[in-house]
């Protein structure tokens, strides 16, 4: 009999261990532990209702909101498998991860409802629910809660895309969240007085994961509908706030409007993901004593993988740190491991680790093989053993924390009539750390213009992966295999 | 695949994380995580050229002190399964469990050389080697360490006794222990400030469970031979310990010698296991502000499994608390669950929780249904979920934080030639909590004297079993279907 495999339900859990702990803050309001339990509890008996039941799987397109994080623990408590949703993407977009998800039901909100609309002109089969509706509706009395959590089933599936362009549903079971959050406290301790800030997305794993956390340490979290440099700083400066997870864009607007005012001896941490971070950010931040800790991590990881420890915050400015207690790490040169200093793929390990690609068997092979997951990103590690991040994915552009795949974008922009060929590739932004800038080959005779690609990419793509950019030119930079050079496309922009 | 079944090597992941933390004090030297490692490593060498290796038994016959700590982690290093030996018990008992165990070899120290000698003269058959012959062998140089823990095997085999007399040996997994350290940090915290003061031996899990935690949590520990209570207050006022692992008999002794004088804020937890603790005590270090955490554990759930929250330490005197965020928690009474304040028997769950007795089926299967592990100890909770342990395993004597089995020592006096019969119960006692007497029906016209009978246990009974009274009556109390009546020799002794 494996022990390790079924723990007490989280949240009924830490509602029993410490009903009267703050657990929520949205909006100025505060919920308890037991009152958070009853809301999801009153949710499950509702979704019930209406035939949501033990091992459906469920997409959620919703914001940052009390209610969002209401129905994830909801689903849960009746064993329903989560598609979280980015609700950034367009109908197009949602309805590719809907079909591919075999979701039974997308639940959301007012809000969405012109795309909920072109959805469900789509796709007749789908039932959707607005949370909204479900204001007036009775709960079943008896509901069956799931009294405990099963290790290896699946939590929640988020989309993440890749080198091939086509999105892929990462796997994410209750046992890679466990050890997420055990991975985490276990580099960044844990203190009565903690208060982690959520302005990050809920339906990323970087804003999920806080939600984890949430129950597991029993930890207050605040959480925000959309990030407000001010408010973050005064939430900092006078809330209580002791943890915020940051993109570097959002640290970038808070040094500016926090200016000479400095953070309170009780703010513990810093914890800049998403992406590369300029130098002279990390060094400001170092001069301004802010404890920053840089961490590498991804769907695929289930948030954080490796994370500068508190003693080398303020000490190894540009790391990411080491590999998490539970996890590990190396790097990967033709098949060997590369010596300190020397780049090459980094590849990971641990019970955080997705086991998988939803339904895509081909695609798991390849990006795990004997347990270690190949990520496909460039960095070198230091005598000291500390991981510094060159490049995330080769390809990957990481703009605003979102992560925005070339092949992707190029299938879209070449897609369009008088296109020959596209290639994509990041550059760097002083607001959004990168963007996305395309390379067209336009077809004979065509006067295709900058602004009619744009429009064109709006009408199909989520905003955030709509180069900024277009350059045309008479070739792209291929090898022999004709494989598309992006880093070629690189160089030319830095030239 | 199951994801987490496997871990990096504790101590090797822990010196490569934090290399230059504080990692154990000892005799005034502190050891850096990395001093630790290297230590073990050349210890693992030194024992692996002795032949000792991979799968093997190890038991050990050795008192607190780092080197004790540096051949725990030797012997995980090399993947053998260690045997915890009580240095307090005799030659005799040693020899039992020895047997029991089926350990290869037998690592000791010096100091211990009489009942060495006395074990080899009985068990040829087994290698003795004191800690100090090693000193001067040089190790293996390419000795293979394991990379990876299994967190399903078995780390460590403790004995305890229990209604039956003869001890049973429980196995206790990396997982045991890994999730015991995760089930207290949930609920205790951690700081970069903290460190743990261990007084208790490193033979019982209250120990053992210290030095599983300084590694997994990167957390300073503070070890010392033999507990004095004047050492442990300096520790806790001048030198920065902010947790302390006591039983009652040492609160006791160290509110004493505390007089007037009070603790620093930095101390935070004052974690008090090892059975019931008088209330004036517990009222004492509530008006003095001293956080007392009671806590709930044993041998079969690796260290704590019930333990206060920060929030009630000084709120819920008397209470253990609740089941640690893996764990769980239900009082039985007649095969049913108690309602709240009824009392019934403690029965426990989680992953922390033993998989069994060494090579004992049948103890096994009657100690663990369906994963929850029927404790023996009476106790109830309350309304709010509390737990209030009344009796440890009904007959369990607590003497001096030692469990006192009575049908051990009753098997003992019964032994004597002039004994006709002999019961065993516990008594209250200021110094140690409790203390054992024993009821003696003499043979017809034996005039055996209370000191005869008290020299008579100390030839095969650790000094702490031993009666400290010895009351000499006409007939045992027994039941109808002739079962000692424990629970009326103790209402004898109180009337």
């Amino acid at each position: 009999m494996n022990k390790t495999e079924r723990l007490p339900n989280w949240l009924k859990k830490r509602a029993k261990l410490s009903p009267n702990r703050p657990a929520l803050e949205f909006e100025g309001k505060v919920l308890t532990f037991r009152e958070l339990d009853s809301l999801a509890e009153e949710m499950a008996a509702k979704l019930a209702s209406q035939n949501v039941k033990r091992g459906d799987s469920c997409a959620l397109l919703i914001r940052n909101h009390k209610d969002s994080v209401v129905i994830i623990h909801a689903l849960f408590y009746l064993g329903v498998k989560i598609v979280m949703l980015n609700t950034r993407l367009t109908a197009a977009e949602l309805i590719w991860q809907l079909r591919d998800s075999e979701a039974k039901l997308l639940l959301s909100e007012q809000y969405f409802c012109e795309k909920l609309n072109d959805i469900q002109s789509f796709m007749q089969e789908i039932s959707i629910i607005e949370k909204e509706d479900l204001a007036s509706i009775r709960g079943i009395e008896d509901v069956a809660i799931l009294e405990e959590f099963d290790l290896h089933e699946t939590a929640t599936i988020m989309y993440t895309s890749g080198t091939t362009g086509n999105p892929k549903g990462v796997i994410q079971t209750f046992g890679n969240h466990w050890w997420s959050a055990i991975g985490s406290v276990l580099n960044l301790g844990l203190t009565e007085q903690d208060s982690w800030y959520c302005a990050v997305p809920i339906f990323h794993i970087s804003g999920l994961s806080i939600f984890m956390r949430n129950v597991i340490y029993g930890m207050k979290v605040v959480l925000v509908d959309k990030f407000n440099e001010t408010e973050a700083n005064q939430m900092i400066i006078e809330n209580g706030v002791t943890i915020i997870s940051v993109v570097t864009t959002m640290l970038n607007r808070m040094l500016i409007n926090l200016g000479s005012e400095k953070y309170p001896n009780s703010f513990r941490c810093m914890l800049l993901g998403g992406g590369p971070a300029p130098r002279y950010m990390l060094l400001e931040c170092k001069e301004k004593g802010i404890p920053v800790y840089q961490t590498y991590g991804m769907t695929e990881t289930s948030s954080q993988i490796v994370t500068l420890a508190p003693e080398d915050s303020l000490q190894k400015i540009g790391s990411a740190g080491k590999a998490l207690f539970p996890s590990q790490l190396r790097i990967e040169k033709d098949g060997l491991e590369a010596e300190p200093n020397q780049p090459g793929e980094i590849v990971v390990k641990g019970p955080n680790v997705t086991q998988g690609y939803l339904n895509r068997k081909e695609a798991t092979d390849e990006a795990i093989k004997n347990g270690w997951l190949y990520t496909g990103d460039i960095g070198y590690v230091d005598e000291e053993g500390y991981l510094f991040v060159m490049d995330r994915r080769s390809d990957l552009i990481i703009s605003g924390g979102e992560n925005v795949y070339p092949a992707e974008i190029e299938a879209v922009v070449s897609s369009h009539p008088d296109v020959f060929e596209a290639g994509v590739t990041g550059v760097s932004d002083e607001v959004w750390g990168q963007i996305a800038v395309a390379f067209v080959v336009r077809k004979p005779g065509s006067e295709l213009t900058e602004k009619q690609i744009i429009e064109y990419c709006l009408t199909c793509l989520a905003s955030y992966k709509v180069p900024k950019r277009v350059i045309f030119c008479e070739e792209l930079p291929r090898n022999a295999s004709n494989k598309l050079l992006r880093r070629e496309l690189r160089k030319r922009l830095e030239d």
